[in-house]
């Protein structure tokens, strides 16, 4: 832990009655604070509900956050809750708390504000913001937008707009959450710290890119977004986009985050339309252990949104000529789980060619359920002299920093405090994403792309199978030892 | 474990009253026996002490090698010991019990010797062998040596001159047990049926090759032959120069022995002679713990032997130009391993160049103590943007394949048996590889290198890292996690 503290800032959360600020935000403060990353910065938490403050600690469970109980009541003596109606615009309190407190912790005027909210909300709270006078006076103002920022190319451009009024994209943070993983920011270490990997990473020396994003989990209380959403803008705009461009991106200039954003919004724009028989969608339903789909809560019970999208895409330049990226992601899957295939060429000499034993190397990224960078290879089974049996060599990441990795928002809340973008995407890249995910979502339309049930629980529809299978390919599966 | 039977021989262990015998060779053959490999064969062990075949057995400890009594016993059925003066080349005795066990276990002639012997009574023994009429009638008729196989070019000739009047090159079998180590074996596996291997095995990525092979234990019961070998006749020789064989050659046409060994052969052919400068030899001195070697048990006690030496050399040829290869082997070093280290060339791009905690990467293949092949590559740590810290991904071969690795001698049994000779060296190997060691033992004594002391229990002389450190470089110390 990098323990260099952080100026004050006065961090003002919107929509801090939702599960996310509950179970994510809040928590990933305190634990910057306990840290000693940050001082007991003034929280300032804005929702709808009326509340006390005593019954937002307890909405919060913040007696479960720490057992020394000195050190938490220091941290809730700058927690506040506050109600606002942003129908309204009134927020005489609001002002007041932000500006009192600012003063009280010496935070000179800086400003984070969080919008935890759906993106429909994003114009209303940046202007209930100014009109509140908070962007006065001196002091940086940062503002952070969860995802999704938009549900199409256009709407994210008038969200683009509204918030270009009052803030610059240096002070925008729009976040996915996926960068914040460990393993996920370690892509770059590992491909441009390595020889290893940058010396292999290249169409004459890979096969295909396999990425998967599987949920074990259904829609559960998201039933009202999901439906409208489904997977292809809820996973594929953001997450897999954003693992896409990583995997994919050339060697940046340097690790400043405009130098990486630029090589990764490369990727983005050149990337390959999907094209029909790449392309597969599926809605789970039911098996003996949970409900279908349509019987989900606030889900149309003729819903024709996909829970489950399959595809196939290309980057179109010299490095990745040929090399297929195959994608999957999915709700209500038979597991929980992440990871990234790098699926290396047969370029060996043929002298083992025909054992049926033979794999293909592959190199593993995992985020999910345990973080691990794998290397699958062939190994002589003992006592034969030319029987092979696949094998992993396995780096646990738990088993070498410890359990204490970092939770992606307590990263990304550090990173935002100290003012680095690295971890958030900017607008072009925002741009390209939705560009690809309309294109998508046109052909699912035009060319009326089947929506195929997939039993839940299950590895989703067959035909993400053959998508692979038709090309002579598998979805590699890979089976670890130690980092289970 | 390959479970097809293997036709029976007579087995003739000659030195049966030797440590090898004792602690490999019967125990070998017994695995092999109880995992129904072989049948109960005919063990006729013959020494040169008078004893009993219960004195024998007791002498074997044979009680320990199995609580299934039944099975023990009928192994014990056919083993014979027998003792016959070389001296005399009387054998009446010896011939008429292989004749007997011939007949009894449907052997059809086919006969094993073994000579676990010193190289000076292999011609004797030969003529004893032939002597006796064991080489005549029907059926096969295989010789295996131990190592080493002559004391230098000259003597090998002899041997190799002697031997042929009654065994043809496919007949005969020159043991280094270090080709019958699982992970060595593995190499050939790993090299050639492995892309991402095979891709980065040259000049282009790897910056040097590392070979250790460190004994923490003295010179034992050995010293009368310890002291007129010394540590590059005893190691270097053999066990060193075929990893180099094995590590640097090209791709064979095929897996079959001889296919294997042609190419290991280039390999030791192109070595090059080791230079004044490049050569590093050392000669362990007491500590409070172990005495030096001068006072150990039949050693001269001025002894000028090097029971350390470390040395660099190239292969002469377009995949290794410019490629250093650094060995070091010692006797009485502070621990026991063995390992093959490839360190790759940094070849990034630069972007993480300053940070000082960046290592070269490192393929390591380990023997000793614990049998793993492991990537040593850079790992962004957690809660940092770009500070690096050395990571190993691990493939722990006992995780995988179960503890019960065959022991080098079982698997050479075994491949004896079976007749292949790929785990065994030719005769072109053995006469490159003493052209190379005579090479080192005349320019020690014409350029009067010095053998310099080190302390029991170290890790050799400090020279041996300056002979890196004056190329940029260090010895490769790889932490494990699981194969400890």
């Amino acid at each position: 832990m990098n323990k260099e503290k952080i100026s004050p800032h006065t961090v003002v959360i919107f929509g801090a009655t939702g599960d996310l600020a509950k179970k994510k935000l809040i928590p990933s403060l305190y634990r910057l604070y306990s840290q000693g990353v940050i001082d007991e910065f003034p929280i300032i938490c804005v929702g709808r509900k009326r509340m006390s403050d005593e019954a937002y600690l307890k909405f919060l469970d913040i007696g479960k956050y720490d057992k020394d109980r000195k050190k938490l009541k220091k941290f809730v003596k700058h927690l506040r809750y506050i109600d606002v109606d942003l129908n309204k615009s009134m927020c005489f309190e609001l002002a007041e708390i932000v500006q009192v407190f600012d003063k009280k912790c010496g935070c000179a005027g800086n400003k984070i504000f969080y919008l935890a909210l759906p993106y429909f909300l994003f114009g209303k709270t940046i202007g209930l913001i100014k009109n509140c006078g908070l962007l006065n006076g001196r002091g940086s103002k940062k503002i952070a937008f969860e995802k999704p920022f938009g549900s199409d190319l256009k709407s994210a451009e008038i969200l683009h707009k509204q918030i270009g009024r009052f803030f610059r994209e240096e002070d925008i943070y729009r976040v996915d959450h996926y960068l914040g993983k460990e393993l996920v920011e370690n892509i770059v270490a590992l491909r441009f710290a390595n020889s290893l990997f940058e010396h292999l990473w290249n169409t004459d020396s890979i096969d295909n890119v396999q990425i998967t994003l599987a949920e074990d989990i259904g829609i559960e209380n998201r039933g009202g977004y999901y439906d409208k959403s489904g997977a292809i803008r809820d996973m594929v705009q953001n997450h897999i986009l954003q693992l896409i461009a990583l995997v994919g991106m050339e060697p940046p200039k340097s690790l400043n985050a405009d130098d990486i954003r630029n090589e990764k919004v490369k990727v983005l724009k050149n990337l390959r339309s999907v094209r029909k028989k790449d392309l597969v969608i599926g809605q789970y339903v039911k098996d003996p252990d949970s409900i279908g789909y349509r019987n989900e809560k606030n889900v149309d019970k003729k819903s024709i949104t996909e829970s489950f999208v399959a595809f196939k895409t290309y980057i179109n330049n010299s490095r990745w000529r040929g090399v297929p990226f195959y994608v999957r992601t999915g709700k209500r899957m038979n597991k929980k789980y992440s990871e990234i295939n790098i699926v290396l060429k047969d370029v060996t000499c043929g002298i083992f060619q025909r054992e049926r034993a033979k794999h293909a190397n592959v190199i593993s990224i995992r985020t999910n359920p345990k973080e691990s960078v794998d290397f699958l290879f062939n190994a002589k089974i003992p006592f034969t002299r030319n029987e092979l049996k696949e094998a992993v060599m396995e780096f646990c990441h738990k088993c070498e920093f410890g359990p204490n990795t970092p939770e992606a928002y307590e990263t990304l809340f550090h990173q935002l405090l100290q003012g680095n973008q690295g971890l958030f995407t900017r607008w072009d890249e925002v741009k390209a994403s939705w560009r690809f995910v309309d294109n998508m979502k046109r052909m699912i339309k035009n060319k009326r792309i089947k929506l195929l049930p997939y039993r839940a629980n299950s590895e989703g529809p067959n035909e993400s199978f053959s998508l692979l299978r038709r090309d002579g390919r598998n979805w590699k599966n890979i089976k670890r030892r130690f980092a289970l």
